[in-house]
């Protein structure tokens, strides 16, 4: 969560950011039907419905019940409901059973968002009494709702997934004609660098202390690796040898039967994807998306390359202005032509560990990044379904290795 | 499924029987939203739109298909989406799967429910077309949606108990106050007795042939064993004395962590239970319900009795007249004092085995019953959740011995 | 257990029996070294070292110290390490873990077996107090030890296909070359017959009470299916055919990929399968072994026929002696040209239930056999791993539908 | 593996080290029975015989094969049995099979251990032919031998204290009396600093490159945590306080029912514990064994400070003589008064993952660390079940953070 002041004159940013971020969640959820709002297809994935009061329940918990005087909540259950993984916020639901909550109904959570989003423009109304501290929990707040954006429409691919019919999210679009781009690497000198976030503007405790690092000089590809490198990889046997593999990610695509990424099959020698846009042929040249870090750390070592650490990722694109294919522009998938920012979260070859120095903040919101701290792999560089507005040179997103689900992608990289 | 012939003079009962079947069904999904249609809490239980839409799709399949000239289906990916188990039927969507179709939402499920009842009409209208094949098909389709409705209020109540805010379905209503209903027995002589159905009117493949079986003197309680009972036994310490129970049986108590049946919880010294009127104080004279064989079978054991035989059950109540608190009285739980017929579903001693004599008939609809006769107990008596037109004395439903989700309850039976 | 008393004039019966017993157990376990008798493959089957130990604590539990004055265990933790599932006995080790149990060793076991058999010398010396009580114990306690030596061998069998050197247990001998033996039925009429135990000389409580049972005309074939017959239900596609197949029976098929019996394999076009004399070519004429109650069963729809009700094997064998192929033979495998009784125990289609009137005996010993009743089938006829002297016609052996490492096969029967 | 040389004037050493090696593995099953020797209690634990048999088939596979001519195995199928996980040499048995073993039994491995020493010698002995290649993987394999030592007798215990008689291993011995001593630190500069193996003399493959880290100030505990320390974190409920663990951390601990270290109960008040020597009192002031990553983890976190890197670690102890209480110094448990070395693995905040410009090397020994290179932590310092010999500042262990069963303890360190 923030480390970072919301200094005075960020004021005015604050209200926008939240009626932005509020906004673009109901946005999201226009094309759903209360039934799609129910979905939830694994312990991993929450209804679309439980995504939006969740966030709604954050702002109520954190901001209106501290701080705005007289607030009462619509319902006093909604906290045990909607709270996700705060053992200091109270008891919870369990995680694996939000699809099995048929009311609060759809209607009921849009008018406990109403409810709160009426109190929150009360809050913020009161402009002398918003102390940094307030204007903080908002911002953050609001970018804990573009994460639960990402998760709302990942999770409800998911769940539409297991519909035979496969039902189409957002009308389709044909993916533009396009021709292979060859592979360029970009190379980095060594020697201790720093990276982490610097305390100028917001972002979550994880992404500092800003910190030395000594690195290795080291090569990074240009994009990203696309479905046709893929494919390439898969026609070479790469699915079936595990000399490419770690030998966990070999047990678990052997388990799980994986000769592909999630949500591909095979139809008259055509590799075809299930998309938020509905159904697709494969397009060749956009970057390969739902691989899990053991599926990417097997192609890299086949590839002969590696993947980056996250070190390595930051120091090379730090500079790179925030530029590329997010879930505002609406694709819904990745394109073509990716760049770095955007399209797809590239798999980093670290494990998603503290910075040096890093403390989680006392009370409640210490848990939002710290107890995740074991077993989950960083990825950088944002998707299709991220907010622009969320991201940073600085941020990290993790999960676990066996995890596809997300719009997850790689990047390859080798020393030099 | 029928092995009985609709004969001539029937005729006007059919479509009659069709339209309140039909209308039933819809009145018990009333009061749902499309949320709650949607709820699945585990493989056994399918959601309430999936009944409306199986029940549809047998129609459609058995009898609007082969005898319908001309008639098309909206959708002819329904087939797979809405066939339960009948392999000779084609493939069919996974059962667990059943809660992750959120389209065809719930208006096009009843649209679906539309076309199909507008066919049959058609088709019924054609009175001279109509052979007693197509007759006999339309009131087993009838039968099998009053079971599905059994099973559509088994299976919400089951989806609404995973609910911490425990959702009314239909509102609350106070249980009569009463007092406790001794236990008196019903003696019954020995000998070869016959036992199934006679061929006389409707009913399932497995209730015949009628058949001699050589059954020994027994008395048979005259009330089912009530929650007072139940509460007596557990007092006792009768979930923790392995001595009342099959091994099999204190396995699953123990690995469930079972102290009571289904749905209960202890109040402030009060045992209450969730039902479809909502959260209730026990009802003590009311039978016990929501107990696995399992339970029955120890209770039985512990009390000095045993279950009776389901042909010591038929035998004994063959000529008592099928009244009592069925679905369509509308109480949606067990009321006290009741008698032989309805409230609760009585398990038997015996396992679901063919009568001698039985052959599962030719083609898709011999799959009804004959597949499912391994490792399930055969219960009695009908129970407030069943429609009381389907009910006959010789009707056997059949359970795992540690399902406890339906309205299952339990009678004693001794040797005399 | 015993019901039945072990009258006087048998006294000098019982010494012998109890000494040909023991030896017999001591017998089988002679070419076996301390770690084949380690050997616990799965929860269902234990390690030779147990049998030993445990047959001897029966006698030490039940008899000994109960009645032999002054009598002291070797070592009292062997009554937690070696009772089997007699909870009024005590709490037991965990079944699963018996395996892991390497002291006592074997020869600390060994010493244990000569300390309870000199024990017994010594009580069965005291002719004059020798009651018919504890004669009947000792009886009892023989035919317990002879039902674990069928499992000592058949668990044997099962550990030992888990060493991919699948080693020799007893020298190999090649099988009698055959030629096929028609399929021949018997018929018998029909009405109130007899079957159960009677009371005279030994039997188990579940053998009884004798009783009246109606039955209808049926055939029942002259010998046991063969791997011929099976083999051609193989080619016939028997295995992947839902059709044949209770539904349950299906799933358990297809999630452990059966498609042929247990412990075989094809190898240059031809069935081999691993026996106790090692691995040889499937002996066509030899009845089908190691196959479940669903795969039984699915073969006799196949083809066209049903499995026999326990009361009619019994009916239709009562009066044929009990010879054949038992494990007293040492063929340690089903032999071609096999009759009634003996090769291969035979499922029937009767789940394992209480006879009219059956009371478990007061005590420990009432959990012999009353607390299995639920979820298992009836097998009858003994096999080529049973101990001839253990057989009578109404013995009820019972497994698990899904279970194949007995002597089980089957033997087929119609309606006339 | 060997990723540097053993120069030729090591030649003599090489000889002497297999010596003493094969002679320690031989030493430390002599007080086990042929029954010990087949435990195998979990898919990650193996049998003594099977360790037994495994080392002796690297020396087999990896050096006599290539390199004597004219070397013949005395079982070709031992190949398939005892390969561990090298798919490049091979099928291999299922690992969680490897306690089905019963054959070859104990006398047949030891032969083969003499066969292959016999080669071994041999082959040692043609001086002039033997390459540094061959010195090199001679060496490897012994210190491949060393670490399997202390998987057999970490295994060993495991698999001991599934028998409730809890059976002593090698006499029991009281621990000494001892007071408490003083939690200290050492403080250390941070900078760039070098760690990894520098290439001189015998190091595995993960150890190197030598490479520059980046580290801050920090101090570190001048001795491991101890067993009353961990008594204080029980006691002040350590365990069941969530805000001390990772989410996943918590998790397990719920799941698995974790109140206290591996191998402890309570009695009279007292803390006891299971060792190779035996139950025994837990002795205070001993390094506390056998607690998880995330029992470590929390322990650190509710003292206030935190797990050291690897780095610090080996930057801290590179200097410090590899003194301690090793295997070879026979006390089989962590002893009280430990310092840096030996006694506990220490978890580290490290996963184990790739140094900068690590490279597996070819062939099949490049599967001998990379391929691990997920989800694991790193552990450093040694244990009481480590040879000396295999021990270097270097040494890089690691293990999943669920697992509990090697000598595993931790050090705390924390910011400055």
């Amino acid at each position: 969560m923030n480390q970072t002041n919301a200094v005075a004159q960020e004021v005015p940013y604050i209200p926008s950011l939240f009626d932005r971020t509020r906004t673009q969640t109901t946005k999201l959820v226009a094309p759903l039907l209360p039934e799609d709002m129910m979905l939830q297809s694994m312990e991993d994935a929450s209804p679309a419905k439980w995504h939006l009061a969740h966030t709604t329940w954050f702002f109520e918990e954190f901001i209106l019940k501290p701080f705005l005087p007289g607030y009462a909540s619509p319902d006093d259950r909604f906290a045990f409901l909607f709270n996700s993984y705060y053992v200091t916020a109270g008891p919870r639901h369990a995680r694996d059973r939000r699809g099995l909550v048929s009311r609060p109904d759809n209607a009921d959570v849009r008018a406990y968002r109403e409810h709160v989003d009426g109190a929150m423009a009360e809050l913020i109304a009161l402009e002398r009494d918003n102390t940094p501290e307030i204007l903080d929990l908002i911002e953050l707040g609001c970018h804990h709702e573009m994460q639960h954006q990402e998760l709302l429409v990942t999770d409800l691919l998911h769940g539409l997934s297991f519909n035979p019919l496969l039902p189409v999210y957002r009308e389709p679009e044909p993916m533009p004609v396009t021709t292979e781009v060859p592979l360029t690497w970009s190379r980095h000198d060594g020697g201790v660098i720093e990276i982490g976030h610097d305390g100028n503007g917001f972002a979550y405790d994880c992404e500092g202390p800003r910190h030395k690092v000594y690195v290795y000089p080291f090569a990074i590809a240009d994009r990203p690796v696309t479905n046709r490198d893929w494919i390439t990889f898969m026609d070479a046997g790469g699915y079936s040898d595990p000399r490419h593999w770690l030998m966990e990610g070999f047990a678990v695509a052997t388990k799980e039967g994986w000769t592909h990424p999630l949500y591909w099959w095979q139809q008259d020698d055509e590799w075809w994807t299930f998309t938020l846009r509905g159904s697709q042929p494969v397009a060749l040249d956009a970057p390969v998306v739902h691989v899990s870090y053991y599926e990417a750390d097997a192609f890299a070592r086949w590839a002969g390359a590696r993947l980056p650490t996250e070190a390595e990722h930051e120091h090379a694109f730090a500079h790179h202005p925030i530029r590329g294919n997010f879930l505002n522009d609406g694709t819904m998938r990745p394109m073509p032509g990716s760049g770095v920012w955007g399209d797809v979260w590239e798999w980093t070859a670290s494990p998603f560990t503290p910075y040096p120095g890093f403390k989680a903040p006392e009370g409640t919101l210490g848990e939002y990044n710290g107890k995740f701290m074991v077993n989950q792999m960083v990825m950088r560089g944002g998707s299709c379904a991220t907010a622009q507005e969320q991201m940073r040179s600085s941020y990290r997103t993790f999960f676990y290795p066996h995890q596809r689900w997300q719009m997850m992608g790689l990047r390859l990289a080798k020393n030099t």
